[in-house]
């Protein structure tokens, strides 16, 4: 579990023109030159991006799998992470959603005229630490500025490039009545810590975003020859949202057991507080995985060895009838129907 | 050349709360399923897309180009052109400039609460058309919604995937002393369109972009056996900025010869009226190559059976010192060095 001790939520305030990022920073010159070298070259630098070319020349074999995020999350910084560590991760993580290692990134920058570059220059450092953590390279970028109000401070986006391990597609339409639902963890932190800390609530510090790489269980799940027919990450819109997606993706129906879904304490209390459904709140180190009914026990052995998964257990099962319909049982027996998240309870939350 | 007679740079105003976009479409739950189905899968849809995974699965063989742009451009309609057809474009050239034909883009949307659907549905539909002449399909997606004020209507992220043809590498470091330095064309259509447009100047409907597809010369020249050492696509910063990156790169020196340098007599005048230099404005349809000097007669052969080219033509050479020095010959003979832009002429651009 990923947790940040010396959270520091405030950005540094410029004290000077030359600590902020400035129009002329955006416009191919000069100015950009001098931003790439001191800011991102020395944190990303590679032997593929520092070719200085217009793309990154790779060599890759096998199937590979593809996939870009933006990120807009808002505050940039929030306990236990931040919009840096979120983009790489984030991206890492659909990569292994596929049954990939991911291997190769980009990164794309834009900045509002006036942030500061040492607020830049964190989140850098924290992409930086990430990409080293999950084992991945950025090796192409881009820059833009825009001027002052026509952003939000910055926003990224992060492309993604890796070889498919698994030898078999990994994908909705796979998934099969019977099959077990297994879910990595509890739910529910990254939402918490990003809500809280945007509403200035007092919990914010005890809450920490689950933001982590996922690739190492994930991998393991198929190296132990587990028939792993659907993964899918947990992110904007929270396990509802990815099972009804699922759910209508396969034509099929899925059934959860509510007792069976780890929630944490002080997250279902922040979660009451704020109104919200636990089954809805966004994740960034969470994910579902569809395997045949017999290879859970297996599937939780292995997953359960990794840190990041160690709270992995069975919470549904797959029925073939009706399609599209995901229900939840109630402990007292009730049951009812889980639906996507509606309206924007949650924004800029990834 | 590419030029579009029906320009309507106003952006349709939306009659009701329905026809804008709204945070809800960003929030990962049924208002987001709702507009990639009516916007977003009609327009890109192909059978990699439609698979509705976390990234695509794609087999490709041989060495691969990876490279990322984010567009900001602003006002995002200008004559010939827009954002959307920027966005494949741009991405598109960037792999040509490696030596690879595009085949795979994933497109992140970052859209401002508010923005007219019928806005993103003529940038879509923009899009779906660059890509369906470029030869690409969009195979990986994204979609982020920011409050109102939080962003400048819509920003789009492509990064893009190709196989290499080119046998050597194509970049910086290849470049020679005696090299042949070939135009494909006139510049500084595209950022006067756009600095037109923006500045509200008579004469924007005269000049259009030159934004378009660079993959069938760039690759023709490689199929024909010409030894290609370096290419650069003319965007942000204009021929001044590449040309400036690659003598700095490579260590080496480049000498123009000013009236060798294609300058339609309309795009000369509004340099004049903006406080432009025409070397220093953007182009998207516009490249350099570097090739040996006895390689270049039949380099400018090639290049001339291509529209997008046809006004292909030696611009210079390449000198061995002082290494990083760009210069240009006036027509009265005097010399002057050649520098990078400096400052924010021309912001959003691209």
């Amino acid at each position: 579990m990923i947790r940040d001790e010396t959270f520091e939520p405030a950005c540094p305030v410029p004290a000077t023109a030359t600590d902020m990022v400035q129009l002329a920073h955006g416009s191919g010159g000069r100015a950009m030159e001098q931003l790439l070298d001191t800011v991102f070259r020395p944190a990303f630098g590679n032997p593929l991006l520092d070719r200085r070319h217009d793309g990154a020349r790779l060599v890759l074999s096998g199937p590979l799998a593809f996939t870009t995020d933006s990120y807009v999350v808002q505050p940039l910084f929030f306990p236990g992470g931040d919009i840096g560590s979120l983009a790489i991760n984030g991206t890492v993580n659909d990569l292994a959603m596929c049954g990939a290692r991911a291997q190769y990134l980009s990164a794309g920058f834009i900045l509002e005229e006036g942030l500061a570059i040492e607020t830049l220059r964190r989140v850098v450092r924290s992409m930086q630490h990430a990409a080293a953590q999950a084992g991945v390279a950025i090796v192409t970028g881009d820059l833009k500025v825009v001027d002052r109000g026509k952003a939000d401070q910055l926003f990224i986006n992060t492309s993604g490039m890796g070889v498919v391990v698994a030898r078999e597609a990994i994908e909705p339409q796979r998934v099969q009545a019977g099959d077990a639902v297994i879910l990595s963890g509890d739910i529910g932190r990254h939402g918490i810590a990003v809500m809280a800390t945007r509403e200035g609530l007092g919990f914010e510090s005890a809450i920490a975003t689950d933001c982590a790489p996922l690739t190492e269980p994930v991998l393991a799940l198929i190296a132990a020859g587990v028939d792993v027919h659907c993964l899918r990450d947990l992110t904007r819109g929270g396990l509802a949202s990815a099972l009804c997606e699922i759910a209508e993706t396969a034509g099929l129906s899925i059934n959860l057991v509510e007792r069976d879904i780890p929630v944490r304490e002080d997250v279902r209390s922040a979660c009451e507080l704020l109104g919200l459904d636990p089954l809805h709140v966004a994740n960034e180190g969470r994910f579902v995985a569809f395997v045949p009914p017999g290879e859970a026990p297996r599937a939780l052995e292995v997953l359960r060895r990794f840190a990041v998964a160690e709270g992995a257990t069975v919470i549904g099962e797959v029925a073939p009838a009706p399609a599209g319909r995901v229900t939840c049982r109630s402990p007292i027996g009730g049951t009812h129907v889980v639906d996507r998240l509606a309206g924007d309870q949650l924004p800029r939350i990834c």
